[in-house]
């Protein structure tokens, strides 16, 4: 039977560039139609048998990563795949939206530090885009260290690729090349930056950055670590909530809270970490504390989160940073404000004493679907 | 049958996030495994009713063109072949080698005038991805006519989408957006541009994209039309080689013809046109015309070019462009010069009165497998 399928169905996997394709695509029906009549336990054995051996190829050509006539094969029904499946929804889903980063870097060391966040942002499921910025000075040890890079987080199981740009401009360089990935078929959908106090010209060279994605609803997240901190034990995770709409729960809308939530959530699956929502008040507020804590509640079910989860709620005032449960991450969102001052950003993970990752929502994700 | 079949197999079409995925796994093999021992043939016929009814809700679903959970699932599996296939294949194979167009438009009257030929370039499985450059000047037209050419070739069912670009200098910006598209799972690979003689600083924007497709290994389409000709009746393609590496045959190697040979196939077809090659000859070559017409006949049949394609052999003198059979388009490779004056490139389609394609392989594709 086995001889029977190899002889008449393989034939389809053929590109079909001269071959009427109908020929083999009869020929594969009416054959397992056949085996199945014949007898339908042997037939499923044979299957099996087929998948498992072409399975154990797989895996052996895996090793050589040299192309062959099976790769070629592979790109094309790919290709094909996602050409159907754009047609099909235009627009990404928020049910399936993951963390697709693009990463700007202009000195290797600047995603060397956040490595390790990185990876728990985007394993299993999301990817990394590193755009390589050629200003200057780090050219060669960018040339050396993207590739290994990429290699490693390949190794990890998370699609990466990379790319060397030059470009005079910081900012429009990113601006440009995010407006070049809008007609990507698998785009880039959050923008991944590094805070780095020493940077030269930093407000100059983010704040553009800041703006584009806000103008073109894409989601950015910033990394802000104290010292050499890093990540801690990597244990817990504090989320911060300031403004959330009243009728969150009939609008299914968080305001710009979406993409804290989702990071927190998939860094604490791959964490295996503790949350802890923080819910700041304004002195203004009308809300008795127990109302909040029974809406935040009603959230946490509606979010997913886990039951373990704490709320804390603070009064916000200059002192709240530390009346905070401490933890190894802190999830705040950007403050949304036009003339943002990117150091003095700096100094919320310096009085948390802990690395603080700031979001800004695209409107794409929706933490409530 | 078909009951058991949705109440069991269905669930497995679950994003599996929180359920385990052995359990639908399980379910759904062992559901088929028993309704194929029970009674095969009714089991197949159950098959493709379920089939056709889902193939029936996705036309219906199509016209909606509004997301579902559906079409989140789509995205979603779409999304994880191609990571699958990224890792396979790093790298493009030849053999899966088509047309994936990258258009830099400054005024919507460049694409339009070459609508036609873009279509007869992509279809059926090319892509194109269009840039609209905001240099100033045309942007409102570029912004309401870019959604509907996208859409027009999506209803010609070929993969298209754009994106507004702003950026000052137009060679930069083009470069930035490839190096940017690298990073891309399905990249462009091969630049089209439209020659128009009476485009400001004509050589300062094109000249930089040529060098930039040469560095970085893409292939260039330069379409240069004569005066309204426009492309006739669609007939006749000449396809015009220069210098064939002498061992061509071991090595696999046509040297810059490639592009040139796979895009007059890829016309040809969808025109249903007839081919001529015309082989230039230099004064000094010691070969016999029986000995290049051999060759050529060969290359014919190898590079898979249909049997009443003629083969016309010219001498290389500043008279030849007169002496070419008539044609509807001519295809022939950019002249490979640093200092290529693109105003003058535009003789070559005003002598011989027809529009001209110019093509600059980028070392990937290859005619021969």
């Amino acid at each position: 039977v086995v001889l029977i399928e190899q002889s008449l169905g393989l034939p389809s996997f053929r590109p079909t560039l001269k071959v009427p394709i109908i020929v083999p695509l009869l020929g594969t029906i009416g054959c397992f139609f056949v085996m199945f009549i014949i007898n339908s336990t042997v037939s499923l054995i044979a299957l099996a048998i087929v998948i498992t051996f072409y399975a154990a190829l797989l895996k052996k050509v895996l090793i050589k990563t040299k192309g062959d006539v099976r790769s070629g094969l592979f790109t094309a029904i790919a290709d094909w795949a996602t050409k159907i499946s754009n047609d099909l929804s235009p627009s990404k889903e928020a049910r399936a939206w993951q963390p697709e980063l693009l990463i700007p870097v202009e000195f290797p060391k600047e995603i060397k530090g956040a490595y390790r966040l990185i990876y728990a942002l985007t394993y299993p499921r999301g990817s990394i885009k590193v755009l390589g910025m050629l200003l200057g000075g780090e050219e060669e040890r960018l040339r050396k260290y993207l590739p290994e890079l990429t290699n490693s987080f390949k190794k990890a199981k998370i699609s990466s690729s990379y790319t060397l740009v030059d470009g005079a401009d910081f900012g429009k360089t990113v601006s440009i090349s995010m407006q070049a990935l809008e007609t990507a078929f698998f785009k880039p959908n959050t923008i991944f930056l590094k805070l780095d106090e020493k940077k030269e010209g930093l407000q100059d060279k983010y704040l553009p950055i800041i703006n584009e994605t806000k103008k073109r609803n894409w989601g950015l997240v910033l990394l802000a670590t104290f010292e050499s901190v890093g990540l801690g034990i990597e244990k817990t995770i504090n989320v911060w909530l300031d403004v959330i709409p009243e009728d969150w729960e009939t609008k299914l809308d968080l305001g710009n809270n979406d993409l804290a939530i989702l990071t927190s959530l998939i860094i604490r699956k791959n964490w295996n970490a503790r949350l802890n929502i923080i819910k700041t008040v304004r002195a203004d507020s009308s809300l008795e504390k127990e109302e909040i804590i029974k809406e935040l509640n009603n959230m946490r079910i509606l979010t997913r989160m886990p039951k373990d989860t704490q709320i804390h709620i603070l009064e916000r005032t200059p002192s709240m940073w530390s009346m905070a449960p401490s933890a190894d991450l802190n999830i705040l969102e950007l403050p949304d404000k036009e003339d943002l001052d990117l150091n003095r950003l700096q100094e919320i993970p310096n009085k948390l004493r802990t690395a603080c990752l700031f979001t800004l929502d695209s409107n794409i994700e929706n933490a409530l679907v």
